[in-house]
């Protein structure tokens, strides 16, 4: 089965990567917008009886959905076998459930549109929380992949005597996995309630680390709140700048310059969203999972009427 | 049966009327963005067992898409029997076939979305052009009105001695209904091609019309550049300045500005599409066939299960 890869602005870098590993074609598109705003899409390659792939990543989701689909209903219609979605950051995962009365579960009915016009989704560190699988909202098969290896061995090769440092207790596991892999220490955040408005944080065992660099590690940096006060605490604690690494770079607003003016000494992203911190490639991860996906789960969709 | 009247953010003076002419509960919602750019949807009233509406225009359709879907499907997970869209502008009516191998039918695909997650539409003047009604695309029963009484009625009143002029033979048809009904004359332009690049645009008998108030009446004022290339016409004819009257006011970019700029005595549109030019209110056009769309044809959706 002959495969053909799209993708929309903004991803070309790791559609590219993609495209090259995997030995598939690179379609090409025509996609702007008219001056009301209106989307136009149009598929400028052949792509009947081709498995299609699209690279389009979800940061910013609402501007995006509708080229998007635009484009996979495209696609089938003219002919393509399967869609196969590739959203390195896959966006609607916070709203799994109506915390108070009357709010949109917004993960479901993302996911059911998404699963409306796909055929299979691969994701990289999809901000599960209440939910265990993806399989629950999402009605396509999909790859779930973990960043954590990379970013273990990225701070294995770049950064000199590390010490991986988890914000509070609840991330403990897993800087812990990524620490190990990283053949560095880890340590997390202690805090202290000394009355109502009054938390003292501190490092346990702050001296061992003073020829340290700090790593902080998270799977999302979006407002990086939490960053920003953890560099904050580690600066207070004489430890040096900190390197803050993310799998995915949201950076809402002004998060990246803020992050940097709080200390961090560098930001480091996987190229799961286009941006200056992109510094470890995704592709290696995805292209097996793609592979999988598209020869065994993923079987292309036969017309009964057809012989 | 009880309805309840929710509204997105823009269309609060076309709600409120509808509303009040029909004696409906407003609904109340929060409706914001995260700091990441997703959106989030809460449901404020108890919509359990009514009928709701939902009052969206549909400019710039890309971005609220998702947050309309949101709430469509959150209403109806709360409970409302029916979810009908009063969508004043439909948007992607434009690209009704592939004029161009590989272009997605953007109109069809819009279409069958809307249809997914309301049980009606009502929408005033859709850009019918190859279809020759919106139950092509539309699997869910559709009000489809005509703003133009609505037109006659505000220029009889408000331009005095007027004289109704269509930009080209093709707007003949319903440039002569709404001068019918304004009890005025009209004319349409008259090109004459005088060679490859020189086309030689005349009003016939214009000596008739020279104290009268030239009136141009579109449906749609997007980029306005048939109306700013008409209204040159009549000012190098001597004729007094136009006034310009659109169903819609799309204005893509700095149109309503170039349109003045250009030397339109007033540019006026129905409230459809929020903007500074509104001056005819189409909610006494809504009503009735609201009323008619929820009563004969607009079923609650029953659960078989229920005795």
């Amino acid at each position: 089965m002959r495969r053909i890869l799209f993708t929309l602005p903004g991803n070309e870098g790791l559609a590219t990567a993609i495209a090259t590993a995997m030995d598939a074609e690179q379609g090409a598109l025509s996609l702007r917008h008219f001056p009301d705003g209106e989307s136009y899409v149009r598929i400028l390659s052949d792509v009947k009886g081709k498995q299609a792939i699209v690279v389009c990543t979800l940061h910013r989701p609402d501007e995006k959905l509708l080229p998007l689909m635009y484009l996979c209903r495209a696609l089938k219609d003219l002919g393509a076998t399967t869609i196969t979605l590739v959203a390195p950051y896959l966006s609607y995962m916070r709203q799994d459930k109506a915390f108070q009365p009357g709010e949109a579960v917004t993960s479901a009915y993302f996911a059911a549109l998404l699963s409306s016009f796909t055929d299979g989704l691969v994701t990289i560190d999809p901000h599960l929380h209440r939910r265990s699988t993806l399989q629950e909202i999402y009605t396509v098969p999909c790859e779930v992949l973990h960043a954590s290896s990379l970013i273990s061995a990225w701070i294995k090769k770049h950064v000199k005597e590390p010490v991986l440092i988890g914000p509070d207790s609840e991330s403990e596991q897993w800087v812990s996995v990524v620490a190990h892999d990283a053949d560095a220490p880890f340590t997390v955040l202690e805090k202290t309630r000394l009355g109502d408005a009054d938390v003292r944080v501190t490092v346990p065992h702050v001296e061992r680390y003073a020829d340290r660099t700090p790593v902080l590690v998270d799977d999302i940096i979006s407002t990086a709140r939490t960053m920003i006060e953890t560099v904050g605490h580690l600066k207070a604690m004489g430890l040096k700048a900190p390197w803050c690494i993310g799998t995915h770079g949201v950076f809402a607003g002004r998060a990246y310059e803020d992050l940097l003016a709080a200390g961090a000494a560098r930001v480091i992203t996987c190229n799961t969203i286009p941006h200056s911190s992109n510094a470890i490639d995704v592709s290696s991860l995805i292209v097996p999972a793609l592979e999988h996906l598209l020869k065994e789960k993923h079987l292309p969709i036969t017309d009964p009427t057809q012989p």
